[in-house]
């Protein structure tokens, strides 16, 4: 996709807001790649992170989907811009076993308010992933 | 709604299988209300489950309102079910302070396979509800 | 819900919005109650409005719900805005037979910039309604 | 998508359960493409499909969308096999203008019971594709 960034420090503000999301350090979480209109978000498995059937719980799976969208719509903002989550869907397609999960947050349109970017997370067993939710995402885009 | 469980045993079954999610237990989150087709989760705010303005994250709002949504669609499903989110939009309505949150899980559709739920998460502060988000989810029975 | 409309001409606007909606004509929707946060839309069933085992189609259950979700929001809105669905997520819950259907629109949260509004649809025979969908939508205003 | 059919005579299906819904002939919708996985729908804009501003009423964009993913869907299932819609969310994402729109059609994960597709929905004119909306849905597949 080719987008060009509002504000030429787009990765430094996109790391350094997720860097105070106790969420996500809660979790275990990591930012990876950050390029205009895309975020991609690692998370190792962990025994607390589950739902009843020991796989990761959805919620968790929907935290990093989430995050990956929302920075990837913050990366194409104006500096001083903050990036909030208005609503988002999203469809848990597979049991999500790891142990390891990429979230690919990449934007489908940018605008001067509202911001549509969509998630698809996958997990990797052995370098093979398989895809086990994709999320589609509103974003509103606020003055920091 | 005027809901008839299936299975006597349905509190105890709702009970039991929130008291294995590693998630639930991470964050903090305990099981209130348990009735026929409706589910009521309680959370308290804590400095590590937030976003980067120190609200409490969305995907937390997102994983009591999809758990309150969940287990009342397994409330009212036979014994020896399962149940497992297909997917769900949140609308997050607005900012989520607390210090207490509740998630109220409602069935609005019971079907043989595919139940249809919904959540409204309220922010307490002083016994006064301010709602902060509302969940429409789509479940599927499975056989334990 | 305790709504106070912002321009005091809602109902004229609302109704003179939806009159000018090709689509509404073609399918025969017609604009029942009309008060501040919330709209009802009817629809007799037609043959020519039906999926493939002439049950009204899903798109003409959706566009009814759509436009009362969004005509409620509009209800609330300052003189001189118009209102357009950013987005929404309609869960089918049961074959839609009428002989005709009722949208209720009805605003969970009125903001500035973006409403968030709900609708349910109901078909009637013989005055008894049965719920055959819900609606969930983020709305936006602009200036006229 | 390395989809492939379980049923050979795929194309004729689905080709045959649309040519038997009222509501797209009613808006003028023609099938195009049929592939495993992946079927396209076209619509020439008409001033009869139109909102208040005279652009492509969303329910109809969403109506495309929404059989687009629909017949994916099917493409891919036994024969004797009917799809339904249990729910989906659209994000509309530009005004529709035309004067032709198609809508793509994709299956993202294809399953015995449920099957989650997407469809994004086009503008063409002068032959160059503007992206005016974006489908995820969740289908259920019923023996006939």
């Amino acid at each position: 996709m080719p987008f060009s960034p509002a504000n030429p420090d787009f990765a430094a503000v996109v790391r350094g807001s997720f860097a105070t999301q106790g969420l996500m350090q809660l979790i275990g979480a990591t930012m990876e790649r950050v390029e205009p209109g895309a975020v991609d978000i690692a998370l190792p498995y962990r025994d607390d992170l589950t739902q009843q059937h020991a796989f990761l719980h959805g919620a968790v799976t929907t935290a990093i989907a989430d995050s990956a969208a929302g920075y990837a719509a913050l990366s194409l903002m104006p500096a001083g811009s903050e990036v909030l989550s208005i609503e988002f869907k999203i469809n848990l397609l597979r049991p999500a076993t790891g142990p390891r999960f990429i979230a690919e947050g990449r934007v489908v349109k940018a605008g001067k308010t509202i911001t549509v970017s969509r998630a698809d997370v996958f997990g990797y067993s052995d370098d093979k992933p398989i895809q086990i939710a994709t999320l589609l995402a509103t974003m509103i885009s606020q003055a920091g």
